[in-house]
């Protein structure tokens, strides 16, 4: 079986986050031929294209780097109003440089998250998705993990405790697997 | 006539940004009644919710006060990647807590923005709507400012050249002070 | 107290629609000082310039009529594939025309919505609101609507009995009539 | 060479339209592996769940049919108000169903469009593109058609006179045979 190789990046930089928490459950229940590491965005600062030109600041460097060394990126977003987070967005907009090498570029990837209300971060997730298009990465249209009242859903350690979602989110990510070597 | 006061936030940080150089146009071209004062995004940190715990940054308290002290907000926006830059967004978010108290509650908003391409920033535009639903402030829907083909319609210095732009962002500026006073 | 007439607009053709039944639940709802008149979009046809050319349909020059005559349009929208169904989009195309002199120019609007599911048609009423940027009508922000597993909360009749869902309703339509009120 | 079969729809029942024109410029311009045949949606009545309930229309059997024998689908979509028309929409809208076979599911796309202003149908396309995420169909990033200032592009006959818009089409089609069988 080829093992494939996918980064998760959470899109809240708050400590007890439901997304990072998300992630965390991700990675414990990816199957059998997957493996993910999680990459923190602490370290990728604003962008700003004056900082670019003079060389990319080691936070973006290793976050460049994560990107290429992974066959595909799992992106775990928040919903702040109504769309994806700046943090997130930031991240990716340093990751889409430069247009003709970017890191993203062909990269297969996939878009899922948690929020307290019941929308589960819908509209956060549309936009993501609209900013895969310009970087021709390869987003995985089906199955969606919109994991709503999530504050009911982990515990007070950000363990997962909720079965359903333990089960959709195993095969969202054997769904990601397959989905990611179409494009090996 | 009652004098107008708007807060003008370009979303780049770069120095020699087409959308800095539109928001210093605006200032130059703001009618009689209506006056623009810039604030800039650089000391505007990436959001935290544990930092936000702890207080906000003197960044964000600087920019919370302006947007509290302005009659309006009028956003000069890239587009990146299909969408708004993490930048303006990330800004949005933290002027966008608390949910009860916020500083972008009930605050009228304008939206225009440049881009070196066709599309002048009307994918941008529109995801930077999408958040001011949330946050309840008032966007002018009409009329709209998209300057495309923006790197000939500035020079080196990064003034507005083109006529044609100028007289429609007047236009624009004026529309936006009569939309201010229907909400004071 | 000035009285507010509401067009309301469901966005869906089939008889036993969820959202044909939330404008019902609107309907008996209304605050004092507010009353809603249902408009149905059977008799609006798919739009066609050329038609257009010839003459508005009959069905069309309802619709236009019946927007101007109201102080305020509600539209109670379903999610069809992560965004507004063609059948509402359809009858705002129609409405949007002539671009001069369009019945939605300038006019209030509200957007309300119910699904089976989780989101509450959170996408569809996000890609409806972008349209009436353009159409120049004023969309009110806050409060939202979005009435998730409607199909617990209306009988066999279609009638509203959730009473959180008919309390939030209520103030919605209060929120709605205050807003109408701010363009007159 | 496998020869690859698409399906192409405009989203505009208006003779003269330039997106019409778009689709029979792709037709003359696929390249050698490539045949593009058009399906017409005047045809495709307005979804209504009650029609569906008692069997679909002839004009609705022949879409799915259409789609169901093409590799992939071709969109070639106005913008109408800041988003997709309401007719495409609800072209869509019919063949996403019934959800557990419809189909799109599975099924490569490409979207392309013409406007006589300068987005090129920027904001129209992301919002057809986001209905492809529900009906599991998988859209091809990039590269993007938006053919801005149509009318000056086209000759009286419909017939595409710029030679660059030929080049940059004549390049798509090829990448999306590329794509397409991908997924063969």
């Amino acid at each position: 079986m080829t093992d494939v190789r996918i980064l998760g990046v959470a899109g809240s930089l708050r400590r007890g986050s439901l997304n990072r928490a998300l992630l965390g459950a991700a990675i414990k229940l990816a199957p059998a031929g997957l493996t993910i590491d999680a990459f923190d965005l602490a370290d990728v600062p604003l962008y700003n294209g004056d900082v670019e030109a003079a060389g990319d600041p080691a936070g973006v460097t290793a976050f460049k780097n994560a990107i290429r060394a992974a066959d595909a990126v799992l992106f775990v977003t928040p919903e702040y109003n109504h769309g994806v987070p700046g943090v997130m967005k930031n991240a990716v907009d340093w990751a889409s440089r430069p247009a003709r090498d970017a890191a993203l570029n062909g990269k297969p990837v996939g878009i899922i998250g948690a929020s307290p209300g019941q929308v589960g971060t819908a509209r956060g997730q549309s936009q993501l998705r609209q900013a895969f298009e310009f970087t021709n990465s390869f987003c995985m249209p089906q199955p969606e993990i919109l994991v709503f009242r999530a504050t009911e859903k982990f515990d007070a350690n950000g363990d997962l405790t909720d079965a359903k979602t333990a089960e959709f989110l195993g095969k969202y990510l054997e769904a990601l697997r397959v989905w990611t070597l179409r494009f090996k």
